[in-house]
């Protein structure tokens, strides 16, 4: 009955995801210790109860933005993974464009993931998967060095680096839904680091 | 006579220097406006007065920090479009091993530059170098794809964003003192970008 008076309140599978959108948005925009649950209340226009009915704590929701970004992530990674007939060289070029596509359809709740500095057991527990992510990353580098279908004059820990930092700096510049699409971003991403700019 | 009495204050050159290290190291661990002159005070082992003996505010520091940053990569570009000589080729990957030996030079300041978003006049100032900054940057790559010397299959806009969105990457995991050196990093990246980590 109390629920039924509150009139904004629509379907909740909807709303929570409506709520953790804006969530992931102010976080980004004023930083997670600079946003309150009054904040996210006031940017929905709703109470601060209504965003309680919906999700327990502000650490609840950074969790759920964190967990999109790395299950994205590491779904790509898998599924490169899983490319047994592929060479360990397609395979690397395979990851880099499926990150790429990957950060520009998560590109909210990634840029929060890359800015996670570990004030907390939620974001340790992200950095943890993420290095995880990092070093699957580093040995698909690895094999195509093993393979010997990569240059032999860069290290490889380092290639990685350089490689997946591009990817990431996406985050930086890249507006989703203006300029090029995901599928361009990376074939050109994948193009400059395997090929070369220079003609 | 006050002066002489306070038994920590060195050369005021040096206190100046060191305080801004101080302040910048502070200002990139726990963000601009979570950063107090108190802090930074607590940090040095001194009295606020002390500090703002040295310092007029915060403020202050914040635009030393960044014009430290801005000066270093716009004498870079200078350099780069002061060889008449050089092909645009040349002049490209030239900026690109110098940005990266300014970046290693200041990193905690690039960093600090690279996490601004606008917030003051001071922030917006800064913004608006480092956009004269970026199309210069671009310049030199649209000068390169002109010359016939880049592959044409990628807009220069997105390949001068690739290009120096994967030197800025190095704020995010390089560590000063640690690891590779700044020549060995610039010429990595050079090759990486330029001729492809294809064999």
């Amino acid at each position: 009955m109390t629920q039924a008076a509150v009139p904004r309140r629509g379907r909740p599978g909807y709303d929570q995801s409506a709520v953790l959108r804006t969530a992931i948005d102010l976080f980004n925009r004023q930083g997670y210790d600079g946003t309150s649950m009054g904040d996210l209340a006031a940017e929905r226009g709703v109470t601060k109860s209504a965003i309680y009915h919906h999700v327990p704590s502000k650490g609840h929701l950074l969790a759920q933005a964190l967990d999109e970004a790395l299950d994205g992530l590491e779904a790509a990674i898998a599924d490169v993974e899983g490319m047994p007939d592929a060479s360990a060289y397609d395979r690397l070029r395979s990851v880099v464009r499926r990150s790429v596509e990957v950060l520009v359809a998560h590109q909210p709740a990634v840029t929060l993931l890359l800015r996670v500095r570990g004030n907390s057991e939620v974001e340790l527990q992200a950095l943890e998967r993420r290095r995880r992510v990092d070093a699957r990353l580093a040995s698909l580098v690895q094999d195509a060095v093993d393979e010997g279908s990569l240059r032999t004059d860069l290290a490889p820990d380092l290639v990685s680096r350089l490689l997946f930092g591009m990817v990431n700096s996406l985050v930086e510049w890249h507006r989703p839904g203006r300029g090029v699409g995901a599928t361009e971003l990376a074939e050109a991403i994948a193009t400059l680091a395997f090929d070369g700019l220079h003609r």
